[in-house]
């Protein structure tokens, strides 16, 4: 991610890549690459982090101390991390979101609106696709979805992944999350809206993973200028 | 139409059809068919209008003079006629919409908060599909989705219709609009936002023309209650 | 499905239909309702059957007795009865299909060819979606789609249903079948066949159930003045 | 093209490059680049062109002095130059298509064979999504798709392109193929049976370039051991 990232800052005139951060420091195009954030040794704007949770502690360290903004998009944190992460803001600018595409984040809060709106004489269900080498299913962001769905709504929902031995109709309260998997598909999400003679279908269709360093590129415009805070995908969409 | 609200209303145990207008007035199971709102004789809690812009005076006189809510779906209406039913509105509550179904002004305004999030970098374009007998193209649902997209839109947009003659890239103040015709298909929209690497497509897919029936008796409920004053389907879905 | 099917022939000017077979026999528009292919007492051309396993036997000696062409439309027969209608067909020309439609039959026909000459770089992927009242899951239709597959295949596939427990890459050799369940949905079926950079999916979306009765209309047509002898869609399709 | 087809025969171990042609001709890894067929002085099994209409004389002159199958993936060639194609195609083994896509070209045969099965009853449409930059519309794959089911219909089709200022209702005989431009797209193309109650539709979706250079490298394989003769998709789909 870290090369897809310096491709998508690559394309804007008024960005300057000064560095990078990895463990396997060979220098790049012009810019020094640090193993650590502690090695850091350029002036910078904003700091962008793609990488793992263990690079977490040195990131927040050095941009409190520089008072850096930090874009954080890696997954897999803990919850005492994230916790780390909401005290750190209280003192310089953080962005921090799990699925860095402007896209999901939009359509998560479109099915949020649609599921409100719609109540409860539409089902629910949701498609996803993935490449046949994925092994967790159904994806982090379809239960994003689902999770984010769920919070708009008053009753219970029970997420269902097999109907084959069930021989009963649909019950109210399911959410039927589908886990297609084949070939090398980028990501494809369906939120479906099944009502009395209408479908409503939410759907977004990554092309290519630059999708999530662009949407980094984004926050790092949105947050260099900010105030001390915590930010994420919906301040970006305004 | 007339016959789908009937049909429609049957399902609902909490609703009695007294009355219907229509010119052929041959009574109906059980309840007597009036020529025009002049000639009614029973009485009501709302009534339904899903005839043609000729039988609008009569009906917001039959409104006014007895405090009976409106709902009128009826389209083709002049602007003096839309005026009237403004001015009407001040006195008895009027729910008036040019498309029923809840889903398509879902997508309505789904459409433009999309639209107002993704900015000038995706390209929007709307696909609807619709029977082979339909004459006019692009469908009225079709116009309304883009002339409020475009109304959250700082710069102004033109629709494009053809593209198969012009040799050049797109503009970025496009909305192209596909009519497909085929079949006996109802009527499906899809409003795409293609940008750099992902698309996001809202689609509706209506199965039966039951779904405008259905709206309008949603949109009674709403009504039968409410204060003198104009609403629409935005005031239906919260 | 009978008044379907009566419905369907009375659009076309060259069919007469001559008499129902139901077990409540009241006499529809202008023709006779029998109780049993037994009690029938009008001459026909061919007789449509859409009802159950039970009204088989007598049908068959029926049509053998008079020489009469059958359109045999009736799921969940047994396998002798099967064979009794293989025995009959070589004194009759019977039409035996599990799904009347001409569409599904050319899905199914499509997707063997597909799946013959994409080979095995390419997953297989069925989604199905009907309405939330439906009881078994995949639908009947999915499963026919499947086993069609597999017969032009060399490795014996596995059906899967579920993946969300089992983190692990997709197998060469699965076939997902994913059964989405919401309001009321006629049926829809998608084959995917997803690739290295590019999925190919057929999909058969029904509006109507009028689609079985037209298409056993259609076979009614082609088996009129056909030899003895085993038909079926395929045969339609040419 | 040239370097993707590099990269997509990379990814097979029983593959060697032993060269390239290109005018800018730098030596790669490990392999020299040629400026024009007239200049190579290696040995190979098979020649791939992704080129330029200029390219192909020298290389139908190399490949009949050298007895070298060729696979020409080139567009835009004139008449005279398909037709020197085919005279040389007497001597040598030569693959050629304008689309390399296995998928683009089940999907040419399955549209030709519906549209055959169907018959006159199903309306046909196509609409193709491509990124914003593409200048020509239709894309010459939609014209592809177009020609080939043509000349399976017995009447005379229409193209139509653009039916918003018509106000009638849609002809038999026409097909109508839909432009849609956004984004990055690669390249969608859905064509639409649509018919009394139900809609079949046959879909491909290219994720990315590559599809092209891999085609061409099963085309390689294909040929190597070929006798002379002119071979295309349909011959590699079986």
């Amino acid at each position: 991610m870290g090369k897809m990232v310096y491709k998508a800052a690559s394309g804007h005139g008024d960005i300057e890549v000064v560095g990078g951060i990895d463990l396997c420091c060979e220098p790049q195009d012009g810019f020094p690459v640090f193993s650590s954030a502690e090695e850091i040794t350029v002036k910078c704007d904003v700091i962008i982090d793609f990488s793992n949770p263990r690079a977490l502690s040195p990131l927040l360290r050095y941009g409190q101390a520089h008072m850096i903004p930090l874009v954080l998009c890696t997954t897999g944190l803990s919850e005492s991390q994230v916790k780390q992460i909401h005290e750190c803001s209280k003192k310089i600018p953080i962005f921090f979101s799990r699925n860095m595409s402007i896209g999901i984040n939009l359509l998560i809060s479109l099915a949020k609106r649609a599921a409100s709106v719609l109540g409860d004489d539409y089902d629910i269900e949701i498609v996803e696709k993935h490449h046949n080498k994925k092994i967790d299913a159904p994806s982090g962001t379809a239960f994003m979805i689902a999770d984010e769905i769920c919070k708009c709504k008053e009753i219970p929902f029970q997420y269902v992944y097999d109907r084959h031995c069930q021989r009963k109709p649909r019950d109210k309260n399911e959410i039927g999350i589908h886990s297609v998997r084949g070939g090398n598909i980028i990501g494809d999400h369906d939120v479906i809206f099944a009502g009395s003679n209408e479908v409503i279908t939410l759907s977004h269709h990554a092309q290519s993973r630059d999708v999530f360093a662009e949407g980094a590129i984004k926050a790092a415009y949105f947050i260099k200028d900010k105030p001390a805070g915590l930010y994420d995908m919906n301040n970006l969409a305004k």
